[in-house]
């Protein structure tokens, strides 16, 4: 009998079909998800009728879902973030659930640093001049010597860190779940976030969880003229203080890929000096293919095929 | 008596005072350029009159300009360029000439990564779009793997290799003054311009001279969907070439830096996938304090003073 695999991003080998074909080596039996989109609740019952695994988006896998599902063996996010599936009932019905946590580094990181260069040299606002036939010189920040603060060292802090120090920045590490030996390949440690925050002149965000952790007392203790990039999560930042700290000239600048809300239409739309970018961290070919080839993988071997 | 030093450039010190107080240190008695813009050669020859060093922007140091100023000991360009200067008539009345070519390295080759960055994740039009409300992810393209194509390696060209190596790129080198045992730093070597063209996704300029490098043939040779970015000068890429690449979707971006004419107001601007930038390669902080100090170092050394 064969196994049958649905699809549950919509996008899922839109740009390389390799994915695709890894399932078909194996003889799975492939069930797409024709509606183009994220799936419901109801659709995702019923998307499952006779499925052996899914690979994963972000679509809801409560427990209902689960439970609806009896042929159901592996659950393979195409991602990190697993935060849309009830571990629990996972367990119970004894679903293997898996997802690819190395897929989005490199991508995150570049786009990180496509973001900060982009800032210190005042990118967009000289292109957009020059476009407009305005030859308008603005002097711009090197990053030999730029002190960042990194706060979060996990898997993309680290590699956003590697670049930097190709760059020749200064780097300052701030991540109290770090164990106290672990390597920091040759930044420094801040155990004090505030004190961290007064000596960086970049503040790049990498950190899990919802927690706020730069709300009003922080960006008071900034550094004036910081840049501020957040990648990871928008509950990180408080939006009321990041829009005041904008308005007061606080901080010269920042980047968000990450939002309350999304899609984002809210204040940080009014200012110039921040530059929006619409959750596209892992938004490149290499990440895509990497990420669902590794997902498919991942369900290939909790189904037991490979 | 008074050692007398005129300022050519306009921005001298304007971002960081620490080069003039060198010359003071030095007990120069400093001439400013008054006039916010660059000098024409008749007002570069009054600013000449009883000074024994000049530090140098792009004024026109002809053999007129040279001759009238017996007094002239010493001329120190900041910045790498000295086309401005006619060294047989230097040499004639014995003015010693320099530059500063370590100067401009990081500035340009960072300002490179920011426009290859930039291009690669659609940062201009994401950023554009959110800002107007519209939440538009657009698949990029991630470095690593990516095939560069480094034209020229000298100084800014050897860096720009550094930093795509932290990024993961595969890198081929042409550069046909360069000897055969040079470190090529793990980059391949291409002796065929157009055979080089034909495997690159990024094209990057670090030539010097004024000869035409790219014109049609080697648009022609390019592979499909190819980055070319342009620091170093207008006249390496033929204008009409690139337009009709750009027109014909054969080329998916440029970035330039470097125009046929400055200020540019020409055709590129037309085109939404070209990033266009006011020949501010050097211009960071950073930058100008290294090439002003360094200008000075040589003016103080050139003199006799230091």
């Amino acid at each position: 009998m064969n196994i049958r695999v649905a699809i549950g991003p919509s996008s899922f080998a839109a740009e390389n079909e390799e994915p695709l074909r890894m399932l078909e080596r194996a003889k799975c039996e492939v069930v797409q998800n024709l509606f183009g989109r994220r799936l419901t609740e109801a659709e995702i019952i019923e998307h499952l009728k006779g499925v052996d695994g899914l690979i994963a988006g972000l679509e809801p896998l409560n427990a209902k879902v689960i439970a609806s599902a009896p042929q159901l063996k592996a659950i393979a996010r195409v991602g990190i973030g697993v935060t849309n599936v009830d571990f629990d009932a996972a367990a119970k019905h004894e679903v293997k659930v898996s997802n690819t946590p190395d897929g989005p580094v490199d991508a995150v990181a570049e786009m990180t640093m496509t973001a900060l260069l982009a800032l210190c040299r005042h990118l967009v606002g000289t292109n957009a001049d020059l476009h407009q036939g305005e030859w308008s010189k603005r002097i711009g920040t090197g990053l030999r010597g730029a002190r960042v603060l990194l706060v979060g060292f996990g898997r993309i802090g680290r590699r956003v860190g590697e670049l930097l120090r190709a760059f020749g920045a200064e780097l300052t590490v701030y991540d109290p779940f770090l164990d106290d030996a672990a390597d920091l390949s040759g930044a420094s440690r801040a155990n004090n976030l505030s004190d961290a925050l007064s000596n960086a002149d970049v503040v790049t965000l990498h950190a899990s969880g919802t927690d706020t952790l730069i709300g009003p007392k922080e960006f008071a203790a900034m550094k004036p003229g910081a840049l501020l990039l957040n990648s990871a999560r928008g509950e990180l930042v408080d939006e009321d203080a990041v829009i005041e700290s904008l308005e007061t000239g606080k901080i010269a600048g920042a980047w968000f890929d990450a939002f309350w809300e999304e899609p984002y239409t809210g204040p940080l739309t009014r200012f110039e000096q921040v530059l929006l970018t619409p959750h596209v961290g892992t938004y490149t070919r290499q990440c895509r293919l990497s990420m669902e080839s590794s997902a498919v993988e991942n369900l290939l071997r909790d189904l037991g095929i490979q």
